[in-house]
């Protein structure tokens, strides 16, 4: 048997990626020891009843001493601290990633904690679920999801080239682009979506209480799909929209000039307007079918599941 | 073998929802002949293809001709056509039924059509895919679904509760209130989802060509959620707005006003706000989940999909 890929992985933050990454790194054999912290003595106990992690010490900085990979998995807002706390303790030649959904203000928070011999990649697996903790956590979160890799400027490419194997050794396809990109493409494609789903989701629980009642009865129209979303983690998300603000306003700026247009035309019953805008909106979800990013089963076989209860 | 519930059933438009109720009448036995008329002759040929059909006369009139209940499946703004078209033509005791996504104004449009003689119960499955046409139907698709019917002041009470029955025979849990309620209710659950869906999609197809490719590969952050429901039938969604104008711009205002409170929490840091805002939204989730209305599996499954790729 050949050794693994990364002899001491530490993983600090134990919630559904923390937990997910060690899963998956113990399943697939790619490090010799996992090591995992988590600041929340219930959820190291935790930890430990689950049996994930071979060790699980006290603190984040015992986690990560001896550390080939270190990857921080808390919140956006948190991460300055856990540098803080871990950088003075990571060994010459380590690498120190993260798996937050913005990354210029990741950089920017963890960047001057880093000492000269080691290395930080930060990285973002586009992957997820709406629960939370260390229970969530599944080994097969990353297969087939993307995961970016967003080096800094001056970043060592055998550094990202080791961190970019251990992804795809989890099953992520990587891919690799700027910080300052990243938070641009995913504020249209995960940020303003979450954002839309908790504000309609908020919308409803506003109603009249009666109303309220009957909008859970009939989700199955559409509302349903948004309350998925509306249900991740309440404290990831309030740092995404602190972190990765000047673009969420920027693409939340277009969509509300576009919404103001397409209320416009319901107003005045301008069918066309409307006709034209549905049917060009369907190119774009037959080219997510065509790259593979969902599949063309109708309903994600909903109504199956429904007949089979 | 006792008789089957109708002896002659009449469906207008042989789309998704026309095709699935001859599939799932057929399939359950709930009619003695399944009629099945379309303006298109194209549709009308492919119908007899695929065989869910007793009988495909070359209008609707000759459909509607001795036939117990009749259901008009065309998108909202053409059944006051329809109706004019087969009004003449419903025998004394006919029930004239529909499957609108909007009941107010389809109550107005059919209602002067309808002679004395026959009695108009309007009807509304909360049940589709993205999909359109024949081939797209399947006798499944109202299984534990709502069917909302909504009768009008006056309405037979033997009439609405033999349509009732019949969807009840298809597998969908029937419920009843006013032609307006029904249309706040769908406003909020399904009308704005809707537009909002397809504002957001619109949004990324405007953006820079090469930002437009990135989002679809990333969709799966939780834009490709939205992309499933913006994909649905232009036509059929032009009409729903149209013809449902008053209560989806009032939903529609209260999504604004409160997107606009998001908005300001973000330009002005104010992360409390914010973690507030999402962590109420999760007991929505919580409701839906309860009620059956959605599994808790995370994700639908689709890790489980990707996976097996």
């Amino acid at each position: 048997m050949s050794a693994p890929l990364v002899g001491r992985l530490a993983i600090i933050g134990a919630g559904l990626i923390g937990s997910s990454v060690a899963r998956a790194v113990r399943e697939k054999g790619l490090a010799g020891t996992v090591v995992v912290a988590d600041r929340d003595a219930g959820v190291r106990a935790r930890v430990r009843e689950l049996g994930f992690a071979d060790e699980v010490p006290e603190t984040a900085a015992e986690a990560v001493a001896d550390a080939d990979i270190v990857i921080v998995c808390v919140p956006v807002g948190a991460s300055g601290a856990v540098a803080a706390e871990i950088g003075p303790a990571l060994k010459p030649g380590a690498i120190l990633s993260d798996v937050g959904s913005v990354k210029a203000a990741v950089v920017e928070q963890m960047a001057p904690h880093v000492p000269a011999h080691a290395h930080l990649v930060p990285a973002h697996p586009v992957a997820g679920t709406e629960f939370s903790g260390p229970d969530a956590g599944f080994a097969s979160l990353f297969e087939n999801r993307w995961c970016i890799v967003t080096p800094v400027a001056d970043a060592d490419p055998a550094a990202v080239e080791r961190l970019s194997v251990l992804w795809s050794g989890m099953g992520a396809n990587v891919e690799t682009m700027s910080p300052q990109h990243h938070d641009l493409v995913l504020a249209i494609t995960s940020h303003l979506p979450h954002l839309i789903a908790y504000n309609i989701v908020g919308t409803a629980a506003d109603l009249e209480q009666t109303l309220t009642s009957e909008v859970i009865k009939f989700s199955a129209g559409g509302f349903r799909d948004f309350t998925r979303i509306a249900a991740s983690d309440p404290t990831m998300w309030r740092d995404v929209f602190l972190y990765n603000r000047e673009a969420v306003l920027e693409m939340l700026g277009r969509f509300t000039e576009d919404l103001t247009a397409l209320q416009r035309a319901i107003r005045y019953g301008d069918g066309q307007t409307l006709f034209d805008h549905f049917t060009r909106t369907r190119a774009i979800r037959r080219s997510i079918i065509e790259q593979g990013q969902e599949t063309a089963a109708p309903d994600f076989g909903r109504h199956l599941v429904a007949a089979k209860k």
